[in-house]
């Protein structure tokens, strides 16, 4: 590769950057690992990954995977990045304030909460607080739907009318992480006052146009919970279940209506549900799902073919549970060989697959 | 998009570049088309496609793409580049010297000479001059195998013990557009004089140590032939044909000697072939085909699951031919859904699905 010679697997011009620089356009850091800098890059990657919860990429050339280096004996394993001191007392104390002076809070969830594992720390807050908390389509099933407080799931003019309107009403919005996109906020319908947001995100705050770098929202929500002892709040209800029976059998076509409210019934605690951005994520965005349910979907990139690869991956991820996939045949048809792998690997999984007599995403 | 809202389809990170920047590694120009440049910039596209005869890469927004504008009235289809008239006959008459001075000429063509349609002028120097013909594996049929002069196929030292000798005397090899690639030439194993390279591109020529451009292959090789107008060369002798009989079937387990040696009396004469860049690829390199048949390889790049798509393309483009795949089971299953869209569109290839036993690629 240094002499730049003309080998497969490449353009054959004596570039070998053309793919990097496309991974470089989907992950948080890159390198091309040399005998040199092996033993400095590669834990650069692990620890940003580990740090950022997202992708990096590695470059390994095959003339030198074999080779045999020398590491430091004190090799540490990558650790989050801490708070610093000064900066989490003084947040902590302003939002202690801004949580204190609001009349109508509210807590908004987004998949920081999951990938950072805040959840106790999010529940602790909204109980001591007793702030409603919502979840965007994106983070379903984070926060457990059987939580005191919890109001439905919040995607802009698409949730349910009284949270709709608690979200336009809120005067501090504890908003993890949270990203406003079109397919997740029936495009842009959102209501939520700009001064209400207190912004939290992995490693910082803004809260009042001030921004505190160098506080991770772990230590912040631990520094709040310590803040608050002697506060107490009022006990939050339970969002009641929806009242419908079970679908009555009969001669009349399948429908929509019909077939998720069947799939509702279907659904146990601790499954996972992998589905598609289009009408069973719709669909599950309706379904109050037992505790312990994990959902996987991508409403965000939405790239059809995504699920069954992803089915693969939850499988291997977590054998014992039972995993559903509900999925389309355009969808299916794009990755529809990872069935063979699924079989090969002796996985078992559930999956709905719904000719829909049209290739109506793209 | 202008003001970097947060839209599915993307990272939700207001950056609309990432997809066009990983084209950018792999296309020769490219593009986000706006009302006020698709007038300028889509023709600018498709002369560049046509003129250097790989892909462009041209980004349509879909809130643009129903909006009407104005195009010129005399708007031209986009035209080959021409040659410069002063360089051309320098080009053509220190060729010509070239040729003279040489003992022992070889031609030795890559995919370039059937992409710029070169084939009728190439046959016609090699006869007028006597010059042997050999071709890259990458150009495998495109000159015809029964061609005067044509000496087999050449890559290193797995070509034919006569020709990689006769490569290694040549003090004249016309080179059409060649790229030495590992996997091409057994490993950097050709033994080509520098000295003796005249290498030809579309649209300049490099002829000892002086290069020459704005001088397109084909008005060079035009100007060579009318400069030697008097020459009469000696009639070439056609490649004798491989004397294997057909063999005999027998009790033995199939192998790959047996196999191909069948397969060899299997192909037609305007047969479209597909191959992998592995076994059937190596295995084709080493079959005389008939006049009319056209090879798709991809021994560069070389990724598996290619060839499926590839068979879909060729399919349609010239759906009147005979169409063969051979393919591993590997290679087959990265993109085995094809056969659901041949079998929708009720095209009818034949198709050599090989289980090998073995992910033996990789």
């Amino acid at each position: 590769m240094k002499n730049h010679a003309l080998l497969h697997h490449s353009l054959a011009d004596g570039n070998f950057d053309n793919v990097m620089n496309c991974f470089k356009q989907f992950t948080v850091a890159q390198a091309l690992i040399t005998p040199e800098n092996a033993a400095t890059e590669i834990p650069r990657l692990l620890s940003t990954a580990w740090q950022q919860k997202k992708p990096v990429y590695l470059q390994l050339p095959s003339d030198i995977c074999d080779v045999v280096i020398e590491i430091a004996p004190l090799f540490s394993a990558p650790r989050l990045p801490g708070s610093d001191a000064n900066h989490l007392a003084l947040a902590a104390t302003a939002l202690l304030k801004r949580l204190e002076r609001a009349q109508r809070p509210m807590i908004l969830v987004d998949q920081m909460v999951d990938r950072f594992q805040l959840l106790p720390l999010v529940l602790a807050v909204a109980q001591k607080f007793a702030i409603p908390l919502t979840n965007m389509p994106t983070a379903k099933c984070v926060i457990p739907e059987s939580t005191p407080g919890w109001q439905g799931g919040y995607s802009g003019d698409l949730s349910s009318p009284e949270l709709f309107e608690k979200m336009a009403q809120a005067d501090c919005v504890l908003s993890f992480g949270v990203r406003l996109v079109d397919s997740t906020t029936g495009y842009f319908s959102q209501q939520i006052s700009p001064l209400a947001v207190v912004d939290i995100q992995p490693y910082s705050l803004r809260l009042d146009n001030t921004s505190y770098p160098a506080v991770t929202a772990a230590d912040l929500l631990q520094a709040l919970l310590e803040l608050a002892v002697g506060t107490n709040a009022v006990a939050q209800a339970t969002l009641p279940k929806p009242q419908h029976r079970l679908a009555i059998p009969s001669d009349a076509p399948l429908d929509q209506a019909y077939f998720w409210q069947r799939i509702s019934h279907f659904i146990q605690s601790d499954d996972v549900l992998v589905v598609e951005n289009g009408t069973s994520g719709a669909a599950m965005g309706g379904i109050r799902m037992p505790d312990g349910v994990t959902l996987v979907n991508q409403p965000v990139w939405g790239s059809i073919g995504y699920t069954l690869p992803a089915l693969l991956g939850t499988l291997m991820a977590a054998p014992a549970r039972r995993h559903l996939l509900f999925i389309g045949d355009g969808s299916f048809q794009l990755t529809a060989q990872e069935v063979s792998t699924l079989l090969r690997c002796e996985l078992k999984p559930i999956i709905f697959l719904i000719n829909n007599e049209g290739y109506t995403i793209e």
